[in-house]
C-alpha cells in the first residue's frame, strides 16, 4: 500500500508538472514545440548514454548537468500533442490520438525513468547510470515502436 | 560594492548553470539545438507576454508554469553557439563569433530578466509581470537587432 501511495504521488507530481493547459497559436507551433522539446531532451540523454556505453569519456559533472536538462525536457513535449495536431510535418502516428491513454502511459513511464536517470547521474555512480540509461532507452523505444512512423 | 558583489554572484550562478562543456556530434546538431531551445523558450515567453498585453486571458497558474519553463530554457541555447557552428541553416550572424563577449553579455542580460519574470509570474501580480515582460522583451530585441539576420 505504501508503495502504491508513493507511486501515485510520483505520478500526481509529474502530472502537475506538465503544463497541460499550454496553448499554441496554431497546430504547426504545437508540432514544432514537441519536436523541439524532444530534440533538446534527446541531445542531452544521448550525451549521458554515450558516456554509459563508453563512446564518450565519462565526465560526472557533464553527465549530471545533461541528465537534469533531459529530465526537465521530458515533461514538456506532451502539451504539443493536443487535439488537431495530428496533421502536418510530423512522424507522429494517428494511433497517438486513437490510443491516448496508452500514449500517456508511455509518456509517464519515460518521465519516471528519466527522473531516475537524473538521480543516478547526480550521484555519479557509472554502473547505476548505465542501468538507468538502459531503462530510459527502453521507454523511448516502446513509444517510438508503437507511435512514431518509420 | 554590495550591489556589485550581488551582480557578480548572479552572473557566476548563471555561468555555472550553463552546460558550457556540452558537446554535439556535429555542427548541424548544435544549430538545431539552439534553435529548438530558443523556440521552446519563445513559445512559453510569448504566452506570458500575451497575457501581459491582454491578448490572452490572464491565468496566474499557466503564466507561472510558462515563465518557469522559459527561465529554464533561457540557459540552454548558448551551448549551441560553439566554434564552427556559424555555417549552416541558421540566421545567426557571423558577428556572434566576432564579438563573442558582447553576445555573451546579451545572453546573460536575457537570462537575468527571464529570471525576474519567473519570480514575478510566481508571485502572480499582473503589473509586475507586465514590467518584467517589457524588460525581458527588450533584451531579446537588442540581441536580435545586432546578431540575427533579418
Amino acid at each position: 500500500m505504501k508503495k502504491l501511495t508513493t507511486c501515485l504521488l510520483a505520478v500526481t507530481a509529474l502530472t502537475m508538472a506538465v503544463p497541460t493547459s499550454a496553448q499554441f497559436a496554431k497546430a504547426d507551433d504545437a508540432i514544432k514545440y514537441r519536436q523541439s522539446a524532444l530534440f533538446v531532451m534527446q541531445q542531452n540523454f544521448s550525451r549521458v548514454a554515450g558516456m554509459a556505453s563508453g563512446k564518450i569519456p565519462f565526465d560526472a559533472k557533464v553527465a549530471a548537468e545533461s541528465a537534469v536538462v533531459a529530465e526537465f525536457m521530458s515533461k514538456l513535449p506532451w502539451a504539443g500533442f493536443g487535439p488537431g495536431t495530428d496533421k502536418g510535418d510530423t512522424d507522429a502516428k494517428p494511433e497517438i490520438w486513437a490510443q491516448k491513454a496508452k500514449f500517456d502511459d508511455y509518456a509517464k513511464d519515460m518521465q519516471i525513468e528519466m527522473g531516475k536517470l537524473a538521480v543516478a547521474a547526480k550521484a555519479g555512480n557509472l554502473d547505476n547510470i548505465k542501468s538507468a540509461v538502459g531503462a530510459t532507452g527502453r521507454t523511448c523505444k516502446s513509444c517510438h515502436d508503437d507511435f512514431r512512423a518509420k
